[in-house]
């Protein structure tokens, strides 16, 4: 049998025993049930999301994860609440495990028609051997609950159901209206929104109207980077369907002074 | 039969080509020996440590390595007298396996009572192909002597017996009396210390005591960040079971100035 | 059947989404084509190459490429021309494939007297599922024809037959005479050079003939680290079989300016 993938999304950092840790009890599991699947696939999405920023975190799982293949296992751990009350929890939608705090991390699983089943992970015994601590649940919960569920044990065996609402909020999210924003800047600078190409704003974009953003006009669409004139801002429709800005060979963000949470401003037709 | 994980901690960063040509040098032997057991599962424990500080990748894997399963091969390399007189070595210890060299790094594994068995990396047979690079053991003996021990090659067949006088010692290591010090200080500005919950010292912060670290006195200790006041710096008994410093959302150890090898000052009953 | 390696050195950062769809492109293909040999070794050579650095991309993957197994698969995505008329290629040579840009990143696969077979990816029964991005080759053609690769599909089958030239050319790529140069400066600020010990300048200066670079003389050769004396840059000969100037604790680079492009002066006898 083809083995599971189980993808990793923290703020921890690369420097720190964190992540070892991690690792050691996601793989520990498959010590203490030698007869199950073999080890899984392991994928770092990132480790070094802004620290204790979950809307950062949910921005990148919500973007990614549609791209790995069913049955996969998502553990996000941006966790500045941990030990507290918000609860540890794990959700499944379209094929796909998530594993993580009801911080709001997973909310977009809230987003769809279709809703995801939540389960709370108060089972202990799918908790890692040993106290679990109270700073650390990635350890001591989330990756035991990822193996389990890369293994092919069942929500429902590891949890108990829990609506929604367990997932938590995110602050600040709004998508109502046309009011997009900078979600992102890359290492190369690039700035990427959460305007779609097929949305009412991208359509009028598309066919000539302007944006501003930063009190600065930008030109595009372009189709790619060598399109553009030297040393000129520009923008193209990025790799994940949204409106992108971008410089060729210089950093679009630095010189306008772009950085997430910056509005769009897209006049009425 | 189950996949043999092997551990990779070393200060070579992750831009350069030698973190690239130790796994190299590493998953190469399976080509050599394709009737062996699959690839391992390979775990990078960090890379960035401090460059040459031996007294960090000793902490970092004696943290870390009992949370993997008996089995695991760990390979560390903080080096900086490659190629001169000091040993390069392999051991093992509670069915675990250790590759390094022996100038301090693997010394904590003589800390126990029982003592681990230790061998010199003499044996030719199980170095790389091609000439031994005097500045790079760890593509030229470490990478494949863990590879052999992943293969379920005795620790006797690829090295000669010695005493764990061949591990070296750490310079500055002192654990005796109550003389605690700040360990490591991580991504978040938590500062870990060697203090354990278990000792007289804790027993004692546990029932009331306080400390001072830096000639600050810290607040302590809470359960989790959540429960700390706004902006003040506190004390929790850390994942690891050792005294904690934090903040909750800023950096304790930028505020108070903590660094790793400060004391702490406990005062005797 | 032993898995295959797939190696990913790219200038995409740890940081952003584009590594992560890279890998969620590349396992993809396993969960289409479940018959198929088991999920590949996924190593990850560097990727924080500097942005846009096609000749720091392409001295790594000579440098590193064959201490791989025959049936490696390495992608390497420096691309900053994504989506223009640079063809994007696959090329085998000596049992490897290679997979990437032909804007001269993989031109070193032409140097030696075998020719590579060198094909251009433009079977779309190949690429990713969807539309490809013309700002996103690594995930949408690179990354599953490297999938196709490492599960036996053939050269000839996922692109058309072409020349070297698809391959491109590195400009400023000059080995002629003895005009030697830096061409990597490493976390501990050693600096290595593309000057072989067996060339007619590498054997003059190992009986005796000085170099300079940057203006200085430098002290050597020395076996190991340990020889030198504190505070004195030297060179020794590098574990690629270049030379190489370091400081023991210290970053030569840095002390002597040193920095990739600077020539090394080695005069006539």
């Amino acid at each position: 049998m083809t083995a599971r993938i189980v993808t990793l999304l923290t703020d921890f950092g690369w420097s720190d025993p964190w992540l070892a840790e991690v690792k050691a009890a996601l793989h520990s599991q498959w010590a203490r049930w030698p007869g199950q699947l073999p080890h899984p696939v392991v994928i770092d999405l990132a480790h070094d999301l802004p620290a204790g920023d979950v809307a950062a975190g949910a921005w990148f799982l919500e973007r990614v994860w549609p791209r790995f293949p069913a049955g996969t296992v998502h553990v996000a751990v941006v966790d500045p609440g941990v030990g507290s009350a918000r609860p540890a929890v794990a959700a499944s939608r379209d094929g796909h495990f998530f594993v993580g705090p009801g911080n709001g991390l997973l909310a977009f699983l809230e987003d769809q028609v279709e809703k995801p089943e939540v389960v709370l992970l108060d089972n202990s015994l799918y908790h890692g051997p040993g106290p679990v601590s109270s700073t650390f649940h990635g350890r001591d919960i989330f990756a035991p609950a990822a193996a389990h569920l890369a293994m092919g044990v069942s929500l429902g065996q590891i949890g108990s159901p829990g609506g929604g609402e367990l997932l938590g909020r995110l602050p600040g999210k709004n998508r109502n209206g046309d009011a997009y924003h900078i979600c992102w800047v890359d290492r190369f600078g690039n700035a990427i929104t959460d305007l779609p190409r097929e949305s009412d704003p991208g359509q009028r974009l598309q066919t000539g109207a302007q944006f501003t953003v930063a009190g600065h006009r930008v030109h595009g669409p372009l189709d790619h980077y060598g399109q553009a004139e030297a040393g000129r801002v520009f923008w193209y429709w990025g790799s994940g369907g949204t409106l992108e800005i971008a410089g060729n060979g210089f950093s679009a963000s630095q010189k306008l002074g772009l950085r997430p949470g910056l509005a769009l401003v897209v006049p009425d037709m």
